[in-house]
């Protein structure tokens, strides 16, 4: 039974944490200290610390043998390498699995489109963002596609340096996604899910060069 | 320091056990037995059990609660899914990065050929079959679209249900890819790629089907 608890305690340290690093609570290059998190939320330090192991072999934490813990942070050359394997695998669904996008889906998605328009939000953003493109994965029906992308779709979300400005254009480009789809036009779906990806992909590269340079 | 030496058992008993399972000494379906593996290896139950769970987490493994440990047993549709994921990994890294194949290593594998060739054997095959197929992947320079690969690589491996008869015919097909990049035809490399890839699938699926008919 101890055994039992223990591990559970240590898998809601890895989903707290996980959300903090990804949704940049921590902040990229941030050292986390264990002891503290512990003490935060009333738990021993080992769960904090497996926790933090285990979000190691997924990328989002680096380990400094005798320094400590730290949010993942990317090289441009990383997020250029993240962004490609995101397109590969957005592009082909989009290009082999377009009719069988789940249009009852994408009318949620576009309602929830209208909602933020008339009351923005950080959260409805995100919300709406991750529902899109993974409603174009989910199009292939192939369970171990949605794993190789999910597998870079938590680097995804860490990497969104998005000022609200960015939210602004990334909002109107999904609108022309989810507008094409809704026509069946393919072409022009693809046309656009590229311009959407590539402009991302650049903002993202802008912003980090931004802090490198202020660095 | 006895943490330490714990989970360097746990890592050599997940090594161990990998192997055995992708290499089909473990047999897909067959029943694992934490217990005997232990006392074979002489250690204790628990990193055993460990290694198994993190097997299942990659999805070699599956847990059947009260029941036990079996190695992971592949349905069709789960075949046709894994070698979607891996045909359009290797067909965009031949399409997008043919001229970055490293030609010095594509000759070692032509050498590690002529070898297999004059004394072929199982492990021979195998050994160019993996190197043929990362050198490709490699060509992309990106070390997360290497790891989405590497997610379905050791999948791949496993159901490699190959009699010596379709090892002659893949040796002939990795030889008619090799050729065709040496001579710099990417047109060529791609449809010999994918005949080939499309040939291993539907022979993988025949060999599922007969043997689930005979059970």
């Amino acid at each position: 039974m101890m055994k039992i608890m223990k591990k559970s305690i240590t898998d809601q340290m890895f989903s707290v944490l996980k959300e903090e690093i990804v949704r940049q609570r921590i902040k990229a290059g941030e050292q986390i200290n264990p002891r503290q998190i512990a003490e935060e939320h009333g738990v021993s330090v080992m769960p904090v610390r497996d926790a933090l192991t285990r979000l190691a072999s997924f990328g989002l934490v680096t380990i400094r043998p005798r320094v400590g813990f730290f949010a993942r942070e990317f090289t441009p050359t990383e997020v250029r390498e993240i962004f490609e394997v995101r397109r590969l695998h957005e592009m082909y669904c989009m290009e082999r699995y377009f009719h069988q996008i789940d249009i009852a889906q994408l009318e949620q998605i576009a309602e929830a489109m209208d909602s933020f328009e008339s009351n923005p939000s950080r959260e409805a953003f995100d919300s709406i963002d991750e529902a899109l493109h993974d409603l174009l994965i989910a199009a292939s029906q192939n369970r171990f596609l949605m794993e190789t992308y999910n597998h870079v779709k938590d680097l995804i979300i860490l990497i969104r340096h998005l000022d609200l400005g960015r939210i602004d254009y990334s909002h109107a480009e999904h609108r022309q996604i989810v507008d094409a789809i809704r026509k069946g036009d393919k072409a022009l779906s693809l046309t656009y899910l590229k311009q959407h990806l590539d402009s991302v992909r650049d903002s993202t590269l802008d912003s980090i060069t931004v802090e490198e340079s202020l660095a």
